[in-house]
């Protein structure tokens, strides 16, 4: 059978099991030009709510009724293309589940994995890596002695856009809602400081500490009162890398913008969001980076593996209450 | 004797005769390297309500006790300076005030007018006109085909803002608050549509029907429920140039911010502030392109003389309740 999620309902706040529910129906057979993957893993990513919302965004929501999508990597089973055999390696957007039945266009090809893990291609060498990679060089636009302000730090994406902003001269200040992410972050990716949001007190007051000469570059994760507490530190003609607000993703009502954002104008400074598909014609450039600085053991990175795709949906919840330590993925079967 | 206003306390809300007080001191005498100008006109700017309050700005606020500010245009009457004469027109940040008695470093000497009306270099070819060439072409960088939204398109910065959107080739689509504002923007100034938002109903799906490929650049110059309107109405890649936000200039509370701004990531988005200072050295440019234009009749303007310094504070109020048709100057003296 092929166990599949289907979003039931748009959920209010965090999505529970009578809006995702978990389901079984027969093993797919590929039609003309479609493959069946069998899916080994799957990445989770806060992006993912926001998905199973209608507000208007980068793409059309996830439709009620229809299948939970997420990022899988598995092996071709059943091809009717010319262009995956029985048993290559096929990466793409599909859904929570084991089989995907996609039209082989669709689907990537990984000739080589270079004997890495998998994960990595869901990660620090696929969507989030690539997110990270883009989104600080080309929206960012770092220079040598900048600082560098990232929220979400200890996450898959800000992890890597901290560690870029080393490799790149920045000064980097990461935020993180546990010790422990802390001392990661500063023992094993080089960051030069870090806050500890939880326990900090005032925020704005201790951003000020940690970049006393403002921010120049903040990589936007979160929203809410984050982003109004680094509004009031920007440096002149800062640049706000607006890649998330998961803080707002579960919001029931949608909540007021940021109320300092007229320090935009104080700082002449720049809010600029983007999305990683505008960037497709450049993976090849990015995954060749970021492999070469991995090789070179510029950019460390943790995976946070959690067995099962029945677990999937509280595997989920983590991404929200920070229970994840690293990139999350779900291993959905072994690779025989 | 030389009258002038002091701001004797921060405003709530739009400034009174408490708040801005009317007074008279003796005519100031030139210090070692200083000019005293007899200021013939004064320009009247939205933004000088910013710099009445203490909210962090590009700018430290006008102390309280001290001279309000103001651009002015005038004659000078005393010099200690080599590089001013008896007589030489002088443009500077002076005052709300009859004589303004400056280091002659902060004024700028006028050596050729060109025959044109001195009110033009407060307006036009100054610091309004400056603010709408430097803001469209650097920070909103409009190509030929493209949608240029303009908020408070009648004003003077507004009005310019278009007008040079037309001669790059967008179309341009313009926002005012009464019927004759948006027949001048149709008829004299090229526009190609306008919105009375008094009038107009509900403003995103006013927006929807005159950009009904999307806003890829909008001119913000007013904040509040406009600006969440034009969010949800950006083509990919849009460009929002944050001029001001007039809008909010006198509120009493602060106001929570765009709730619709994550349509900056949804549709890859940048908004961007700017101030008119960062392009001092590039004003030659700017001022030559801007007289070359009025010269072929490519742009038009309007001036709204007010006469009487006594009548100064008034006329202020005419920029918040949209009664100033064209740039509001005050004639401080006759030009003997």
């Amino acid at each position: 059978m092929n166990r599949h999620y289907i979003l039931a309902r748009r959920p209010l706040g965090l999505p529970g099991t009578h809006d995702v529910v978990f389901r079984e129906e027969p093993v797919p057979e590929a039609g003309p030009q479609q493959v069946v993957i069998r899916n080994l893993y799957m990445s989770l990513d806060p992006a993912i709510r926001g998905w199973m919302s209608d507000e208007p965004n980068y793409i059309e929501p996830i439709p009620v009724g229809g299948k939970v999508w997420a990022t899988t990597i598995g092996r071709v089973v059943q091809s009717n293309s010319e262009d995956f055999a029985i048993g290559d390696i096929a990466l793409g957007m599909n859904a929570w589940e084991d089989y995907s039945c996609v039209p082989a266009e669709q689907a990537t090809k990984l000739d080589d994995t270079m004997g890495l893990p998998l994960t990595h291609f869901l990660g620090v060498l696929g969507p989030t890596g690539l997110t990270s990679y883009f989104g600080l060089l080309d929206v960012g636009r770092p220079r040598a002695g900048e600082t560098l302000l990232v929220s979400g730090a200890a996450g898959a994406v800000g992890s890597v856009v901290g560690q870029i902003g080393k490799i790149k001269g920045c000064r980097v200040v990461g935020m993180a809602g546990s010790d422990e992410k802390c001392r990661w972050l500063l023992a094993d990716c080089g960051f030069d400081a870090v806050i500890n949001y939880r326990t900090c007190g005032d925020l704005e007051t201790a951003i000020r500490e940690q970049c006393p000469t403002g921010v120049d570059i903040y990589w936007e994760n979160v929203g809410g009162e984050t982003l109004d507490a680094v509004l009031m530190n920007l440096a002149e003609h800062a640049r706000i890398v607006f890649c998330g607000w998961i803080s707002t993703y579960n919001d029931e009502q949608k909540r007021p913008g940021p109320k300092n954002l007229w320090q935009l104008l104080a700082r002449s400074a720049r809010m600029e969001g983007f999305v990683i598909k505008s960037y497709v014609d450049r993976f090849p450039e990015g995954i060749a980076a970021l492999g070469q600085w991995m090789g070179e053991g510029k950019i460390v990175h943790r995976e946070h593996v959690v067995d099962g795709l029945e677990n999937a949906l509280d595997a989920f919840h983590m991404l929200f209450d920070g229970r994840n330590d690293g990139k999350l993925v779900v291993r959905i079967a072994e690779d025989e």
